[in-house]
């Protein structure tokens, strides 16, 4: 069986999309995964969970399969990593900056990614040596832009209520340096980053199926990617992602304190 | 001559996509309008407008046209009203939901309006009767939903950074109150509240051109568009849009105190 390549990440793609894209912006059933804090799941998210899992499985039975709806099933060093919908406040809001994310790790560490936005007919890939946009039938290569200090960097976060107290001091220590801060676009922030037209994205409390197919997105492209603690981010927890390692380590300094 | 109508919106759409498409993205020059407040204006924002004014003056050389960029030229009771882009800070970040705003008034009130979002193809559109999407070849009526309750209600604003003391005291319990709540769309949250996808939009500091286009959109979709005094909407100011009477209501008394 020959390794997973951008063209099986591509199939995946496809049967994913056959599930989301019809399902967005057609206002089906939205339910609460969680009571206290509001956490919209759709039909979506578990239909296309399911049918990459199926694909995963016929291709390659003996790998093992973490997704965000149906937890960890199998088990070794090869595993893929699934988010459905990542996004999905986006995706309940009509607003095309979610995605899907599957993500492929060998030994812990990501080697190929997935980002998938159907609406826009966008798929940002990775495998071991670059990273692409597919769109409008095009293939693009990825690269981060050179930029090398705050003052000229756009920040993205999906949210500054993802801070409080000493951190969220923190957090606006980094966005009152920065260029330009966006909020609200989730994994399509890091593929911006991927693709040139933004220098760090920061967030906190990922899981490793919010990360782990970006990472090689990020990268492939040349950019930085890790915890808050410089390490791995396949783990997820509080990442950023950078431009290049000046500016990497610039941000993690303030957001260290 | 026969009054403005939707196929007359269509043709500025296309003069003005054909300036912002092609540079949406490929990293031309972005300088700063002011320079105490980041405020980027694109090429494509100047020649936009430009196109879209060139339009207007061929076909009705007796209006008036406000611009972001130029300002205002002509006088009358009927005015042309401009944003070659709104959103101009995710236009430089990649993100598609900037859109090209033009309104039309008589007498004070929109009575058309367009936002073209050229990379996904969209554009929302409004005339004295109805509001419609045009998407992939198909139009499609815009119609609210029928929220009523704020703990139902999905809320837009561009950034909680628009509110400071008060006001965002204020702001933070409307939004403790709502369902959801999104940052960072710009023009694409109010098309959102008009396609049934969300249910308030709360703007502060805008100008006349940040708003006219999308008033006819949100009130012939069956919306509710003013000020926070409740007045009409057409000067900009302080906005907020809502699916319902009252919903709105209740997020006015909220933001007023």
């Amino acid at each position: 069986m020959p390794s997973p390549d951008i063209d099986f990440l591509l199939a995946l793609a496809d049967v994913a999309d056959a599930e989301t894209l019809p399902r967005f912006r057609n206002g089906a059933g939205v339910d609460n995964k969680l009571v206290a804090a509001f956490d919209p799941v759709t039909e979506a998210d578990r239909a296309a969970e399911l049918a990459i899992v199926s694909a995963i499985r016929g291709r390659y039975p003996e790998h093992a399969v973490l997704g965000e709806e149906y937890g960890l099933t199998g088990e070794g060093d090869r595993l893929w990593v699934i988010d459905p919908i990542d996004g999905t406040r986006a995706f309940i809001a009509g607003v095309p900056v979610w995605g899907t994310l599957v993500g492929y790790c060998e030994a812990g560490i990501a080697r190929l990614g997935l980002m998938s936005q159907p609406f826009t007919g966008e798929r940002f890939i990775a495998d071991t040596d670059a990273a692409w946009l597919e769109h409008g039938g095009r293939r693009q290569r990825l690269a981060v832009r050179r930029t090398e200090e705050l003052a000229a960097a756009t920040l993205f976060t999906t949210t500054p209520r993802l801070f409080t107290g000493e951190a969220l001091r923190r957090f606006e220590a980094l966005e009152s340096q920065a260029r330009l801060t966006r909020f609200g676009v989730d994994c399509y922030a890091f593929c911006m980053l991927a693709a040139g037209h933004a220098d760090l994205v920061v967030e906190t409390g990922l899981k490793p199926y919010d990360i782990v197919a970006l990472v090689p997105i990020i990268e492939r492209a040349g950019g930085v990617i890790t915890n808050f603690a410089g390490d791995r981010p396949e783990a997820g927890g509080d990442i950023v992602a950078s431009a290049t390692p000046v500016l990497h380590r610039q941000a993690l300094d303030i957001l260290n304190g």
